[in-house]
């Protein structure tokens, strides 16, 4: 985390076609994004003579040469295992929706820069001109070698899926969709949390959620895997069950593992007595179906940048209420587990990110709330210096427990 | 190309968990390359939740929709204008040869440093796991839109020449070659110079450049577009010339364009009464073909870390003579040409890199001497602080005066 940060290009082009810049003239966005949000930076001295002989040729060479005889070196002897590339196609950005790899730049440089300022990871932003499956998993192979891991970010379900398991078949180092498992991570910090704000358990919990989309279907498998006692996704056709012939193979997957009850119909009706609303979807539940959860529900709306159910009528019928919004209590933000998590796969070379290490992720977030539990706090800031560290020494701990870790 | 390499695998890194590095214990260049030469930085604040708010979301979305409306403002608005993928397969990595893309990344990260350093330009190791020629020219168009240029970097030839084609077809961002026209650059800086201080034009000049390989094709192509007297080139089987039946395709062409002489026959034949020798070989040529050059000769003996021609030997007949090394005046380093080049070129967001441009870019190289002229110092120190600024404004002037400016 950098102490003091020049922009040297933000001031250097303003009046260069001889008049001001009509964006920056009435949105600080623009003013912010001028040349960029990112740099590269030597670590190492290149001042003489001698610091080039060491860095360039001929000292480098000895380095390439002990590489090429001993290929695991690579993570001793040069950034790789410090770098992560954030891959997109710019095909669900935000909630742009297609917007092209050029447009989706900014955020893949937002996502880079948080990746250093809360992780001390490196980050590459890598948008691509494909949206082909098999063109996007070859690509990926091929700029494999330079990268410790890789962030899927933004990339379309259900395309989503298959590149990231296909990735994961082919390549040993992290493979990650953060749009999935970041997100589940951290709702399933903030649910643990608020089971034990109100004295339950997950195997206590039925759960709804809103949204069949990367977000839905990863936090569902997540709950499931650490003891939900039932979940039901809903898209917008309503609940994903068996007995539906309109599935994709993901959804037909999903109606495999969750919905033990055997709800069918819509999410209005699905949201009847459960303890749980999580909303990924972006649509608007009524208050009716509010009112119907059970006694003490927590209502999860993180939709952005208007929640399905605004925290002020939730607040009414549940006992916690969490969004995406950084101007509202318990904010569900991705930065609080994407960082930690590489940056503890990368400090134990892990070769992939398993289940156990995304449940060690949420357990270290959720612990970082510890004795100062609360309605309106089950999950910590995204500014909590304590969040990173804890993250990372819990998924690099998960690795090795898990035979994953490579040193 | 290192002098001396050392054997990695005389010595195990048994106590790797212990503590001490063994590499590190007898070579500093271990040392320094420990966890790599480079690191991202974020260029602007991150500090809380408002930084956050115009860095993250929501306020990156007003960005990202101007760019995908107004396909043009990603140069203003990212870092894409100011960064560029270093680009190898490491097949033809430094003397070392094709190592593999892993073991080449201490080299790219070098360039990548180099370019930061001399160029203030944001540079990127992208070490490929292809070699195919098709599949590398795909997967650098798949990456194009993230970049501003791309420097290919220690790819061998003859597939070096195609790719490069290719992707200066296919892109409208620069794409230079570095071993080929780095090279070329500075060589035709050095040979200026030397041809003012001893009075002559090019068109005074015959030339014999020993390599056939990029630097050489690229010299030869470069000494001729800039007026040449003559120019040969020999292989490992002698001149380069029409009557041979066993010239790959661009040797042919090589031979179409130069060697207006005819000569054939061996390297050493073609020196006898030569005005200048260009070694871009690593091998070795005998003292008595250098002392049969025709007086007041210029010797460039490139090959590192053993010149083609040991300078004490060709002092004993040339008039100006230039190396690789740094221990040595007259050090033709490609570090003079590729980081004004790429910042001259990114500057006006050139679209190409242009032979006008290229030959700016020598001119300027050349200028910086001034009056300081002399057979030990025809081309500046790689640490001369005016020779980037120097380079970046001819490039950027002659991509106006060419046409292939954008701004």
């Amino acid at each position: 985390m950098a102490a003091e940060i020049v922009n040297p290009r933000s001031d250097s082009r303003t009046d260069q076609e001889g008049g001001a810049e009509p964006l920056e003239s009435f949105d600080p966005a623009f003013a912010l994004h001028r040349g960029g949000k990112m740099a590269v930076q030597a670590t190492v001295p290149v001042r003489d003579k001698d610091d080039l002989s060491l860095a360039y040729t001929p000292g480098v060479a000895k380095v390439c040469t002990a590489i090429a005889e001993q290929p695991e070196l690579v993570h001793d002897y040069t950034w790789k295992s410090s770098v992560v590339a954030v891959v997109t196609d710019g095909t669900a950005v935000l909630g742009l929706g297609d917007i092209g790899p050029e447009a989706s730049l900014p955020v893949m440089e937002g996502k880079a820069i948080l990746f250093k300022q809360f992780g001390g990871v490196d980050a590459v932003p890598i948008a691509l001109a494909c949206t082909d499956v098999d063109e996007i998993v070859e690509t990926v192979v091929r700029l494999a070698p330079s990268f410790g891991g890789v962030n899927l970010e933004d990339i379309s379900a259900p395309r989503c899926f298959e590149i990231e398991r296909r990735l994961q078949e082919r390549l040993d180092i992290p493979i990650f969709h953060d749009d999935q498992h970041g997100t589940a991570v951290v709702t399933l910090a903030a649910l643990r949390n608020a089971a034990r704000l109100t004295g339950r358990t997950l195997a206590d919990l039925r759960a709804v959620i809103s949204g069949a989309g990367a977000a839905g279907v990863a936090i569902a498998k997540m709950l499931v895997e650490a003891g939900i006692g039932d979940v039901a996704v809903a898209d917008r056709k309503g609940v994903v069950s068996a007995d539906r012939e309109d599935l994709t193979s993901v959804k037909r997957d999903l109606a495999g593992f969750t919905n033990k009850a055997g709800l069918s119909g819509s999410l209005e009706a699905a949201l009847a007595g459960a303890d749980v609303f999580i909303g990924v979807s972006g649509g608007t539940v009524p208050e009716e179906a509010v009112a119907s959860m059970a006694e003490g529900a927590f209502v999860f709306a993180m939709a952005n940048p208007n929640p399905e159910v605004h925290p002020e009528v939730a607040h009414k019928y549940a006992a916690v209420v969490a969004t995406g919004r950084s101007d509202f209590p318990n904010q569900i933000n991705n930065v609080l587990a994407f960082p930690g998590i590489f940056a503890g796969a990368l400090q134990v070379r892990a070769s992939r990110i398993t289940e156990g290490m995304k449940i060690a992720a949420a357990e270290a977030l959720a612990g970082v709330v510890g004795d100062a539990l609360a309605a309106d706090y089950v999950i910590p800031s995204p500014f909590d210096e304590r969040v990173a560290p804890a993250v990372t020494a819990a998924v690099a701990a998960a690795a090795r427990a898990e035979g994953v870790a490579r040193r």
